[in-house]
């Protein structure tokens, strides 16, 4: 596995295996790996002849007050993880070397994030939209991996290729789950114990909801039976409990059979705030 | 020459000559091709294996009370230009094609609009900033032509192209001008009899500007000169002058040799509003 810090550099391998007419799969994360990202790299290596997996933190998707510097950082375990799982190249700039010179535009997303976390993350999407385009144009991919936990990220990025008519297939990759259900993720490390027995109950809250949604083809009767079961088993603030659809993320007015639902929420602990979904069709 | 009016099949061109180690040189237009565009072409041809012409006006790029409807369009007597100035490929999309389904971000411009056209022109450098960046990812040149007349959207595109890390080398072309020093420009068939008498003012107005600038090292003196000077010769309202540096276009606030400055200028006859500039190192 080779680590790649320059940005023409990683132009400069893409490139030539593009020339060889290889296929690139490509990762894009912010570090501190688990088993999420782990389901990421393991598809792409199953699909691609080379693996191009990034690291790097990016300042422009934090708010001013939240968790930039005190995001969960293990280079030295991620590259052993990266390497295990026969990742070619590991891409991991600096943020100079990612945001050189003045930056004079932003990808500003329009659609698609007046919900869900967007609501509460106001730019978050801009910064995620315009890493991933600027990841794009280093990396070149064929194919690149999002896990389906951060299912609005998965709705915006399709529509920036679509946008941009970027010839990248994203390919939509199914949340890991710890076995009691919690979605993994870097921020489960935040919780306390008391939080940590809770937090299975996000998605037992999520799949009773579908229930009740399939059973009365109700959004608000989904989200009352979601709201009073999390009030009952949880001590977080519950910030978003959302029935929409998917990926345009509009309410749903008429619920019509043949149609791709998401149920979602956001749920505050002390110091972890954990985000989780389900994606079906109806 | 080939004309293409389908994205997937530019994108299925460029790839393929590009696996054949061609360089593919590129000049965007909005068509109504005159003798600016056609040195763009000529310098596009006489650098790189392939030639691509886009002709497409981008509704994005317009404001509500702008000429978008009105835009001069002569799509057979283009082709015939593209044809013999050896064009190999003109890529001509509808607006459908290039706006397919729901378009669900805009590229924000942030810098370098907020002087000359920017100002005037609410969202307009938005509008190209997308539609240049849709285009580098469907023709995928090495190279992009575009002409010095419209100073400021270089700048913006070199902004974009930075920003993003585009493997495209943006080739800036000289103002092709009329013998009495007029800007080429496709706005010029707006003008009447007695405005295309006094039109060539406008870059007697810069030289004379840049002269004062050279002499007397004075931001506002050179604006003063160039006030008069139009205001004497012309008809047509002023709607700025500016004298900043180039490309970052922010106000000269100390006049340091070795910098490069652009004077610019927009004037509004009756029905043409006609723009130009000057660039030079002092």
């Amino acid at each position: 596995m080779n680590i790649i810090n320059k940005v023409a550099d990683m132009q400069k391998i893409s490139k030539h295996e593009k020339q060889q007419e290889k296929t690139i799969g490509f990762v894009p994360t912010m570090g501190y790996l688990h088993e999420g990202h782990q389901q990421l790299i393991k598809k792409a290596r199953a699909s691609n002849d080379i693996v191009v997996l990034s690291i790097f933190v990016n300042p422009l998707q934090f708010g001013p007050n939240e968790d930039f510097e005190a995001y969960p950082r293990n280079m030295e375990r991620d590259e052993e993880i990266a390497h295990s799982l026969g990742v070619d190249y590991l891409f991991y700039p600096t943020i100079t070397e990612m945001y050189n010179g003045e930056r004079t535009t932003i990808i500003k997303v329009q659609k698609r994030v007046d919900v869900l976390c967007g609501k509460h993350r106001p730019g978050h999407f801009d910064g995620v939209a315009t890493v991933v385009m600027k990841l794009f144009q280093i990396v070149m991919p064929d194919s690149a991996y999002f896990g389906m936990k951060d299912a609005q990220q998965v709705a915006v990025i399709e529509g920036l290729i679509n946008d941009y008519h970027l010839q990248v297939e994203l390919i939509r990759v199914d949340t890991i789950r710890e076995e009691d259900g919690l979605a993994k993720s870097s921020r489960n490390v935040y919780l306390n114990d008391k939080e940590r027995l809770e937090a299975p109950y996000i998605y037992r809250a999520l799949t009773s909801g579908k229930e009740k949604f399939l059973q009365e083809m109700s959004v608000s009767n989904a989200k009352d039976q979601i709201f009073n079961f999390l009030s009952k088993n949880t001590s977080g603030e519950i910030e978003y409990i959302e029935v929409l659809s998917y990926p345009a993320l509009e309410p749903i007015s008429s619920v019509k059979p043949g149609e791709t639902a998401i149920i979602a929420l956001a749920l505050k602990f002390s110091k972890a705030r954990l985000i989780d979904n389900i994606v079906f069709s109806y």
